[in-house]
């Protein structure tokens, strides 16, 4: 099997987004003064597996904007609202039109039900922030 | 937003996967018997929910094979192995490649955890039958 | 609040449910057989946990039927085959109608989405036997 | 299969429900200030399961509060705040006692465990500014 | 089997805890409020929950610490975060060292995966408040 | 933080386990013959996966059967019979008690409610052929 090893070109840095949208700025912040408490820590297992989910989202077999969608797809149905706001982020950045994240949720909403729709309502707040 | 409203061109029949695989036949086989007993019951809600369900994953903005993927990334999160089959043979009939099969569900074990392993392990068994 | 003390009054006996139908008299046989399993440990906090259990469906503010139904509800979605069969075979001693189930097993379906299905179809086919 | 079409009468409008609960009145305003970003977004399936979903709860076989008492138990089994918030509510305005959400909350408690719990207590703070 | 019934010594008090850490100082005075709540409501059933609750970590064949730590393990692979703030000061009071905290998030981290992240980050500032 | 790298020292082989337990062994060969199909595939991220996986339990700050019984207080928790059979195993490999082992199921029961109970029927039956 092909190797994912290739990392995607971002047509977008994460200060662009920040500055494009308040709801991506605070996340963003809030995960880089969490993340900072967790660097520190050096636990060296969790930094493999840091590596192991960093590798997951590369260019490989399938590309990495769609992996992205897979990973936003996924996290929507686990309702994971810091999961859903990361993987909208990355696929803005690879640049995601808003109509495929809107159906990529559309599969999250139907196979995890109505009680995804609060984080829906919350990933739209973010989409329409983003696509202004 | 485009509608999403185009069926896909499936390349192969649910015959000809069965042909294929003993364990997507099993699988297809006793999905079929269960599925009459539902449509016998004839519930106005849940045909109505059958209908959203399938038009979810046909072509619109994403092509058809990119949302069968999605719902293969979140029913093995999810862990529900019939719906990581039923998802695998829409895939497998649509022309993925076993290697972007793969690349799915590492996104899911990734997201999920190793809980997702024994559901990943059957999912293997039968990538393994379609793809010989 | 009133105290949830009062036992149902069923109509029909696990034996009389087991006789109209194949899959109750399975499930009921092997659910027996492991509960025996479980008694000889008599594990104390268990037993207390099991007694909490059994006292959260008597008749109380809500008549025991409503909440064997809820207690279904939340089985479907939690995806629980046999806690599903348990409570459907409860309601169905204490007179539910085959409508009433649907409907309740229609808000599981709403609520956890289409990876409910595949349970969903298992319930249809005991209600096929149950209410022949 | 009767059809669940009649929509419930309820006693009380969401204005009346804000006016005797703050929580409930900031639930609210958050919750339509959402919705109409996702409305704005006129996505047509996402459109099609909010109305399934509304018909989930109307009266049918069973009357419409008890499948929202039902949406209830689904909802805190499933920890979701917001579903919990919104079915109360709805219990509320239908004129449900608060002996029967607590019995409705003891199910999901006990069918959930005691992750279940943390949303229990901010249920209970709802229960007690709407039944003051 | 042995009772699980004597009450574990700990080295802290909730008061020593919350002098340490503003994060666990507010968690636990919105704990304490919110419960005030339920416990006005006094429902017999919930309190024997609470009861079975307290008995499941007490000292009998395992220590407490051990089964605090095994309530934090799951506590955080459900992704419930009030569950982890209580466990983790739970543990620290009965004299866990950092590192056994540590190893017990990375077990549900790789059993629960990448969707129990956002729980860590926020669980490895709480640690490093406790531990500073 | 110290390292969790020496390999527990198992006082069981497997083969002792199957010549133990009916269902061990039957668990123990069907997970050898599905474990042999993704080992064929050579997935790389799926390989370092199995690799922290495997790294998880090693003997580090805790013991190695302390995170065994984790490992098994969360499986139970997230209802994964396959896991909960795997822990079982390895922990009575390492010498846990039949009691140890059934007060970390008393805590995955509490923490995730009764649809836990199915699958601590389903373990307390391998229990029973373990400690026989």
């Amino acid at each position: 099997m092909r190797s994912s090893s290739r990392e995607p070109e971002f047509q977008l840095s994460y200060t662009q987004v920040a500055e494009k949208s308040e709801i991506a700025r605070r996340f963003l912040a809030e995960r880089d003064a969490l993340n900072a408490t967790v660097e520190e820590a050096n636990n060296s297992l969790l930094k493999r597996f840091y590596n192991i989910d960093h590798n997951t989202y590369l260019n490989g077999e399938l590309p990495a904007l769609q992996k992205e969608l897979q990973g936003l797809a996924v996290s929507a149905a686990l309702r994971c609202d810091d999961c859903i706001h990361y993987h909208v982020i990355q696929s803005f950045r690879l640049g995601a039109s808003r109509a495929s994240l809107e159906e990529t949720l559309n599969v999250s909403v139907v196979v995890g039900g109505s009680i995804v729709v609060p984080h829906l309502r919350r990933a739209y707040a973010l989409l329409s922030e983003l696509y202004s």
